[in-house]
């Protein structure tokens, strides 16, 4: 199995994209790797990680970046030669098996959507994620690619995620609720009402509307939602937290007393950090593409890299694209209602 | 001062309205209180707060109650003798100056739509309220009241904000940000991107599109949104925080040297709780209204309601209203573009 690796995405490029890289192929003897990006700015980086002559890598060479501040049509007007662009390209010829990319969300959905295109039977593909709650993670779907989305999309998600949740999350029967403003099915947008009618039809095990709090209570396995509001969700959890770890620092600085406790403590607020830490999970598949892509935070290290490549391979090896449209197309009669 | 105290509203009552009425008696000597609830139910809790002969206090007998669970049209279909319609009615007739209600939000907005409606020029009204962020609070409209926003409500709530902030919080020239998914220009969905046009050619400190994350480091200090989105982040923020809150306690307890670090480093927990704390705060103006309408969190505290009340005497005694219809006189030829 080969997998492309935009080696130039994200803020540590390329450095933290080889050394995830080399961490693969020490753990993942399956595995061969196509590292995309600029050959002298990569040369350095697989000497320092011992893997320039590694048997199952070859690298790519792709002129340029696109950087975080430009717009997602960068990759398929302005920087057709981008390290996005030639990953996407060779996924598309066939060449790789997968990709992975920690860079520009905007750009790979872009690039992918022109040059990969979707599924049989799926409208957009969206960005699976994963959050913590108190029983441990909730999958979040479409953390987002698309931000303004119909109902048809929204229940082609929920599918999507049901497929992705049982057959590598292995969650029997995940229960997939609604982002919404309230609990009560009629609470909501227009976009929700509409989705909420067709998702309580459905042979899943839809559980409702969902809202921002009690997710993290643990009220579904998978939440559905808009792209926009999506987002929304995942930046202000990020945003939160920070403030918090922030207010947490201050307040126990403030004096010697504290301080004291706070050393004594100091293994608690280890952890603490652990249960949020996202390098496990590796990536936000792309779900709903004719191929497999996996997209890193741009702030992935080198275990969210390394994780992000299992990630494309358990894709690959579990078959889940055939799932998506197998399901997909089990479920026809109740899509055909939206179209 | 007329303010109508809807004391069947949120999960404590009328107990805790009862007991933040008589602090607001007791602190704010102008104000007269018209008690709204059910006269049987209420006499214990005005005995028992000792404000059952005030003179500044009168009661209206409202025979129902809108329950957290029912339809937000309760209040003007099932129930017309509901302690939130009650209130409206008081309004609408001029028989109070405002009301604060900690009940159900959609109720409120409902009753008050239908029969208090809106400021000539407004459109919708919204709900605005306060979130902190790492140098204090910053404010949020719609938090809510809205599901579904044009771009002509976004500008109009933007305004309204503009006003309240530099009216009741002394900020001049607040920082409006709008919510959106990226912070360029060109990100966002339909909505965000033509709101966007217009608030970058208005007269205000358009500060941009701002983010779930970043809107926690002061980036802004008015966030602007449809009520959808803005309700996600909102409660996104109170199960995030609670989620970290519960680990803390659980990492913090789990071995004896923990235990002592937590007991040296207790006070600091305690200012951690106060910098989240909402009830300061009080409530959430419904703003647009033509009258003065306060709503409180359902949870809401004695200390919550006596300032839910503190604040719609302000909303008064500064004229708010009144200047928001001038604000949006101003800027009517922006306004216009998107009639």
């Amino acid at each position: 199995m080969k997998i492309a690796v935009d080696a130039m995405g994200g803020d540590y490029a390329p450095g933290v994209c080889i050394e995830g890289a080399a961490q693969a192929l020490y753990d993942f003897p399956d595995i061969e790797l196509v590292i995309v990006g600029h050959e002298k700015k990569l040369a350095y980086y697989l000497e320092r990680y011992g893997i320039a002559r590694h048997s199952r890598i070859s690298v790519v060479h792709a002129e340029t970046v696109v950087e975080m501040r430009e717009p997602s049509t960068t990759s398929i007007r302005g920087k057709k030669d981008s390290s996005i662009t030639v990953c996407a390209k060779l996924l598309k010829e066939g060449k790789v098996d997968a990709m992975a990319s920690p860079g520009h969300t905007g750009a790979i959905v872009a690039a992918t959507k022109v040059l990969v295109r979707t599924l049989p039977g799926v409208d957009r593909a969206a960005l699976i994620t994963s959050l913590p709650n108190i029983n441990g993670r909730f999958l979040q779907i479409d953390a987002g690619a698309n931000t303004d989305c119909t109902p048809l999309n929204l229940v082609q998600f929920a599918l999507m995620a049901e497929v992705f949740a049982s057959c590598l999350m292995n969650i029997e029967s995940p229960r997939i609720g609604l982002l919404s403003v309230g609990g009560e099915a009629g609470k909501g947008n227009d976009l929700t009402k509409e989705t909420y009618k067709i998702l309580s039809q459905m042979p899943i095990n839809f559980v409702g509307n969902v809202e921002g709090n009690t997710i993290f209570e643990g009220a579904a396995d998978i939440l559905v939602s808009d792209g926009f509001s999506g987002n929304v969700l995942l930046k202000t959890s990020e945003g939160l937290a920070k403030l918090l770890i922030h207010w947490l620092k201050e307040v126990l600085s403030r004096n010697p007393v504290r301080v004291t406790g706070a050393i004594l403590a100091k293994n608690a607020f280890k952890e603490l950090k652990m249960y949020g830490d996202a390098s496990e999970f590796g990536g936000a598949p792309l779900l709903g593409l004719n191929g497999i892509c996996i997209i890193g935070h741009g702030s992935s290290n080198p275990k969210a890299v390394r994780n992000a490549i299992r990630v494309a391979a358990e894709c690959h090896n579990l078959k889940l694209n055939e799932k998506i449209v197998q399901r997909l197309q089990e479920c026809q009669p109740f899509l055909q209602q939206l179209k």
